[in-house]
């Protein structure tokens, strides 16, 4: 890429955006963005780039449930376009081993068999989804500052900092253009592993020239900058060098540093250390496996089915649990259902995390629970035992002043996060017109002269998955599930003569969810003589075919059932005509 | 009550626990503190005291239902205790008009026809209540500074803050001896309508001595004091000194002084005021009809369906829905769904307010569909624009210190908070046996010589009110609603005969809430040879009884089912033998 003015940008400094429309090559192919997850949303991060006929993948995320996506298990991004598109499809690359970044990998693979590259911790939790559904791929490791290429794409890994070992941004280069993902990351001038994330190449790649900048929004709503990680050690040594009892720490699996830190902090205090929670001892065990915690011998971990053979002052748990989620260990630990952890008075019980939107109130549900066991409980709230992982307002602005992109475009964020996002890019001198909020399903279009949104371009939608089905539960279905969780239901079956209408047997009426019936056997009982009225009147009219006396029966029942309730519980009818 | 060593003690201080434990009176008759709702939980306040033969009642609140509590409109406390001793009910007070002090009333009076206490704010919005439920009750308005007696209480009315007009706190001298109950307050010295909380009063209490001091405990987990409503005020005449567009604040309709700021801070700005929400505009009505907004002339206000005949620096909307309730009005312009307001761009936004714990997914949503509108959004988190109306640690500790009771019983809170205050109470010097956490249902017994808890006392259990149903909906009920709305349900309709057990009509398969029954007819048709084999299968071993036959299509059926899909949709068999 032409970088002819570069030492004449270094003697006067201009605003970026001169620079940038100066790198113009007259050369270069049309491309898109399409972001097809991630998007006006926090999860299921997925953005493909498509060139001449080549299409690189950015991540591949899952999206929990949202309130009201009844019985749904995760959401997936809409992959139609990459069915479509299938011998387009080069690579995916993934920017960290979060769920929301990951988790549809097994999915996109039972539809397109696409090369993986990740790093080892985000390859090794890769590796874990694939076993668990049957699934291999062409896996790839790469580290920060691998440089590799896809198709014409080449792709060179930038160290970043972020709540999980291994982050990384990309620098994407092609015939299209530059484009430079940031994925989620945060500066952090003191992380636990002491790799801070690689300004010096990001400033370089600014100053090559960059295309399109897609960078995280996640925390631009917050002002300043987002502490270091090494506050949370302050904080657990403080813990740690005060406490005669034992620590019980949730935090989330994959903070390997963070984990690997409270390990080395139990060492140091004489203290072993059991791990509770699938997720938690699967992800030691991997980080281990791959030597993100290296030097740390055998003997200081202990099963948690043997923790009764350890003094309490010499005993750390590690656990699942930080978002108060139902299963987990230390909600069992509150609620008195784990096997091996029977909580006591003067545990002390630290939360390293902060609830996700949505879950503050299981957290603080679980939270009450502690405090009924006596145990003294650390929050986040009240003590710096866990910071976010994602860049605030001033970070935002050193990376966007660094990278100095030609257009801009904000992902990873709430439509509000994407909006304040822009505006911060905004303030900073990035012409209104070169700036691009999307939504998941349009596409940028970027060539020489400009870029421009199609809207729509491809599906954007959620896709739901519960069991085995993928995308078969639709907005009906849910309504459908919201409708019963109201009221419940009344079953209807009666069975008919099919010449006379008459009725052949006693007509049955079940209910779920509607009322206890044991104690309400005369409303049931008002509402069976309900049915033979509406049959008989039915009968008298000659109007006992199917449909209408279905309609019939729903329509007296509801009435019937609201005026003596006021609820209204889904009629479902059932005639049998013999 | 004997107050002999009053000059000696301001002569030389001494622990309060000291002067406290002197005022045991020899006469004094036992009592009980009886917590029938708001411990261990925000919300359906509702206390009562029991001396000799009589029972008073302090606040009668309701809950909103908690997450999983399907279909429940709202819960309320468990009136047994009142029921059984309906006698003894000498008469309710009302410490402020919040929905979880006073929304169980219809329900209280519907079981016993007690007297009612309260300042005209919270009697005017009770009126309101037993109105819309065609009830009366004998009404005394009363006000800070009053004292009244009933029965053989003699209660005192003292002036608090709180985000309402006119909060009270109680003081209750009766044969057993002095409890003050302080209600929801905070300290405020500038509150919007100069009434600050009467601290001398509380302060000469103390002096008289307190034998059991009740103490709300929302805050106590936050440091230092509660910002001063005055903090607000700067705000928004910040917000509309800047502003040319139109103005819509929401926030909570009962917060009256607040809203009557804002009506204040648009006629000076020379806007005129359009309220929307059916709640805010009963509000203001009453409120307005009671003196709380005098000098407020008519023409300041518009109806909101004649706001486009204003120009939009003219006008300020005053809207419900700052906690994203679905059907509120603030929600509906969001969507697009209110019939008089379509939201543009530049219209600024105002959330006069914070989300209750686990309404932050909602509001959330609603920011988000508001910047789609390009309006702009001020939020609490960003500006000061609300401020709790709770004490913080540091008012709490200038309470405990101005009352000194003999025995503290923290109330209003969450188990965390009841337990937190209980440790500033004990860190202030109280003596831990002195101090006492209850649960809903339990009671404080004290007398001359000591106070102690009795556990399940009476019932304190959560009375789930749905529909016209009180109390008649369980676990069982939810659990049935929570499993309906996961996967649905499979309704199998059957006739057989009733000799020979041979179908007598082809089986009936309904759904609800399970698939989308047009893409799954081939699973249906599958399903339903199902049925046929179970039938034959129990027709040929000759074990078509209903019982048998039930659990049997019940077992086939979910097997099969959970195989195809791996879910677990409720199945409902109907056997019908003709």
């Amino acid at each position: 890429m032409a970088n002819t003015d570069k030492n004449k940008r270094y003697k006067k400094p201009k605003p970026y955006r001169v620079s940038a429309s100066k790198k113009v090559n007259k050369e270069k192919a049309p491309f898109r963005i399409i972001p097809l997850g991630g998007l006006k949303e926090i999860g299921k991060n997925c953005t493909l780039i498509e060139c001449n006929d080549e299409i690189l993948i950015i991540d591949c995320g899952l999206a929990f449930p949202e309130y009201e996506m009844f019985g749904i298990d995760i959401v997936i991004p809409d992959f139609t376009y990459i069915r479509d598109n299938m011998e387009k499809i080069k690579g995916l690359i993934i920017t960290h081993g979060h769920e929301d970044h990951i988790g549809g990998v097994p999915y996109l693979l039972q539809e397109v068999n696409v090369p993986v590259y990740a790093s080892p911790l985000a390859m090794g939790m890769i590796d874990h989804k694939l076993e668990e559904n049957y699934l291999t791929c062409d896996r790839h490791v790469i580290k920060a500052g691998s440089k590799f290429r896809i198709g014409s794409f080449r792709i060179e890994a930038i160290q970043t900092n972020h709540s999980i070992a291994d982050s990384l941004a990309y620098s994407i280069k092609f015939p299209g253009g530059h484009v430079v993902h940031t994925g989620d990351f945060k500066i952090d001038y003191s992380p636990l592993d002491g790799k801070v994330i690689d300004l010096n190449r990001l400033s370089q790649l600014g100053d090559e020239g960059v295309d399109v900048l897609l960078c995280d929004s996640t925390n631009v709503m917050r002002k300043g900058y987002t502490p270091s990680e090494a506050v949370v050690r302050e904080s657990i040594d403080e813990i740690f060098d005060n406490t005669e009892s034992r620590i019980i720490i949730a935090t989330f699996a994959s903070n390997v540093h963070r984990i690997k830190y409270f390990i080395e902090s139990s060492m140091k205090h004489n203290r072993r250390i059991a791990v509770s929670g699938r997720s938690m001892e699967n992800v030691i065990a991997l980080s281990r496996s791959l030597g993100y915690m290296d030097d740390l011998p055998e003997s200081v971990f202990i099963d948690i089915s043997q923790i009764r053979n350890v003094a309490d002052r010499n005993l750390t748990i590690i656990t699942t649990g930080s978002q108060g989620e139902p299963m987990s260990a230390l909600t069992r630990m509150a609620y008195d259902n784990h096997k091996s952890v029977k909580l006591k008075k003067n545990d002390v019980v630290v939360f390293s995390s902060s609830p996700i939107p949505g879950n503050e109130k299981v957290v603080s549900q679980v939270v009450n629970k502690l405090y009924e066991k006596k145990v003294e409980v650390v929050l986040a709230s009240t003590m710096d035992v866990h910071v976010s992982g994602h860049a605030s307002s001033e970070e935002l602005k050193l990376i966007h002043t660094l990278i100095r992109p030609r257009f801009f475009m904000p992902v990873h964020g709430e439509y509000r996060h994407l909006i304040e996002h822009a505006k911060l890019s905004s303030r900073l001198g990035q012409p209104k017109n070169r700036i691009f909020v999307l939504g998941n399903g349009d596409a940028l279009e970027v060539d020489n002269r400009k870029a421009q949104i199609a809207k729509e371009f491809t599906s954007g939608e959620d896709v739901m998955v519960d069991g085995y089905g993928i995308g078969d539960v639709g907005s009906v279905v849910l309504k459908d599930r919201k409708t019963l969780s109201q009221s419940g239901l009344i079953t209807v079956s009666v069975a008919l003569d099919s010449v006379t209408g008459a009725l052949m047997a006693e007509p049955i009426l079940n209910t779920k969810g509607f009322v206890y019936v044991d104690e309400h056997q005369d409303l049931l009982r008002e509402a069976l003589n309900i049915v033979y009225n509406t049959i008989g009147k039915a009968r008298s009219q000659g109007k006992f075919d199917e449909a209408a006396l279905n309609r019939a029966i729903r329509s007296d029942m509801k009435t019937f059932i609201y005026r003596k309730t006021k609820r209204n519980p889904v009629i479902i009818p059932a005639i049998l005509y013999v």
